[in-house]
């Protein structure tokens, strides 16, 4: 495919950029803050920059009919309403997390939270100290999946690339659930399947949850 | 109820018999290696002893027409065919670990280890240094359902009364699952579960699972 | 010994009341919010109480010159001023952390904390649902021991004794030192230890650190 | 520096090439099972391929009169007699691990490994499913430095670059001490500091623990 990267010169854009080449993907429009290479019109346009560039990134989506993989974090709530107006003429898929595992989690999250309602519960997320947001949109997911009031503690150290743990407890025994990102390039790979995915959908806003739930049918 | 307690000296037979009276049921038959007390006959046996009692206490629950609820670990294919001839007159639930946690663990595993099958998978358990049997009960209740090759690390460490952990892995992110039992305690708790789940069943062969089942409907 | 135990009901006091008890030590003062035992006076009085309760305590203290061994946390200024007047006439041990663990982790911490001054680090402490002060008194000693602005996150979970961990990180690893309390009668073990190491000091204000270097000689 | 790399194709090899590169050094000796790229004379031949490839690697430094780094695992002591030999001539840091935090972490474990002889010990070292030797080469490190009768559990697991914990414990407590390589880079980045290190010595074998106390003077 023709695919777009949007701060295709930061940590994420850069893994995105060779993730996506290395499967026989043509980069034709490359967008940072100081360069724009716009070669051709992109089939999809990935963004996992910072919540600013979003406004840009639908202009892009809109000029070129492109559909989008969007895994910024810390989006507002106008910032959604944005991606919902778009989903209306493109596919578009936002997660904060596009991981497998953490998807997983996210399932069996939904499922256990029910039995374990009289159980004391907090999560820790801790990412590399570069890190801005805080908590993590994937503790937020969590956190929303879990549908309580549950603390969560942000830990910022060194290159962690991003660890996410959730804790339940009573009287007598606990239960851990973790995931570990053990290269930020699991998130690389996690867009280019959604980024398959979307390819043949005419437009709607999809989660990447949605992506497992139809590989696990 | 009345209730009776094999090897009721032990770690665990103590804690069963603390927790039982505590609710309110009356110890009518305590039995360890050197003292016998009988004084009435118990509607439940509790036996969280060794595979050598098993025999003895399949006797007195025949003798007494007693339910039972095992926990005793290392079990033999031999003591599975003797519950199972007792099953047909009296009610027993037999179980490697009587723990909600590690039951809500088993039912989780059951549910992401299809999606899970090309990952790498191994599991660690930790008890105390007192603990004789290796791997531990709950580890092979673990593997049984993953129904994979897996390999059972075991640690015997201090007092730890019991850590379980399984962890699935790919190239770029691992999922770990835990479970502590905080104290022993936990154990008794849910042999008294046990107990109570099967004082109005007439015969058969239960789990805890079982039991967590009926409570989730 | 003839010892004293100030919240002789509470958790913490009943376990040091039973460790002194089965180590063949005499109870000789007893003393709850409802109800006060003062049948002789106590060489040594253990409080592991709560600060409002220390102004009595030290009265008691002069009154029988007894010794004191205190683990109440959340102490704060005026609380240790009332101590170091006290320690003039007798030998007090004060710390928040009875474990032998806490106190060699405390001693690797002094150790590394320079080499590792440039790598990010943070704390959490794990304690109980029904713990009342937050951050934990050894979350604190540790940061004091660390002796930089490092962020402490507080989990409280069911019914988990005590758990520590600090984290140092840099852009390509990651170092964690873990301390895990099995059970609370660790505490009440680190008590007796303490009560054994004032018996024979005149007076003067000791920490659990100096009965481990004093082992270690 | 003018630098040789031997298995410069492999997971190790390629990522040294890469960091000695970045901080602006020359490769001149770039040797792999298909390839042999002789360029100019080496001043450090750095080599963490497999203990086969040792033999040649020894006759290029004596051709060359090159320094070596060399970390490799699983060598056997004929390997350690032809390193011996080798620094009579030229200076040599062999280590199992070149990351400064593992070595850190031996430093406390010399340290505290006396009080702690009487608590349980065992340690858990954690890899990558393509890493071929069991325990790995840190481990023995570890369990060399403890001294005593430990056992070390090895987990094969996707793609994590190398996890090691060493766990104390006792009736009352745990200590664990985790280390976590973030990326295999941290090895490469220790690589260079040890080829630094030797670039002014004549001759010698050195480990990676001399350098890292160096530093701390």
């Amino acid at each position: 495919m023709k695919f777009g990267v949007i701060g295709f010169k930061g940590r994420m854009g850069s893994l995105i950029l060779d993730v996506f080449s290395k499967d026989n993907h043509e980069p034709v429009l490359l967008i940072d803050k100081d360069e724009i290479i716009e070669n051709d019109s992109p089939e999809v346009i990935i963004d996992f920059s910072t919540p600013d560039a979003l406004k840009n990134t639908i202009n892009l989506c809109e000029k070129y009919q492109s559909k989008l993989v969007i895994g910024t974090t810390a989006l507002r709530e106008e910032h959604f309403r944005l991606l919902e107006n778009l989903s209306k003429k493109v596919a578009i898929v936002q997660s904060y997390n596009y991981s497998i595992g953490i998807n997983i989690i996210l399932d069996i999250l939904e499922k256990v939270n029910k039995i374990l309602e009289n159980w004391d519960c907090e999560i820790i997320e801790t990412h590399h100290s570069k890190k801005k947001d805080k908590p993590s949109g994937t503790a937020i997911l969590i956190k929303n999946t879990l549908n309580r009031d549950v603390e969560v503690h942000s830990l910022r150290l060194g290159g962690i690339p991003g660890d996410h743990s959730v804790f339940f407890s009573n009287e007598g025994e606990l239960i851990e659930i973790t995931h570990r990102a053990i290269s930020r390039k699991v998130f690389a790979i996690g867009a280019l399947k959604a980024a398959k995915f979307i390819l043949n959908k005419q437009n709607g806003l999809f989660t990447f949850k949605d992506i497992i739930k139809e590989e696990l049918q």
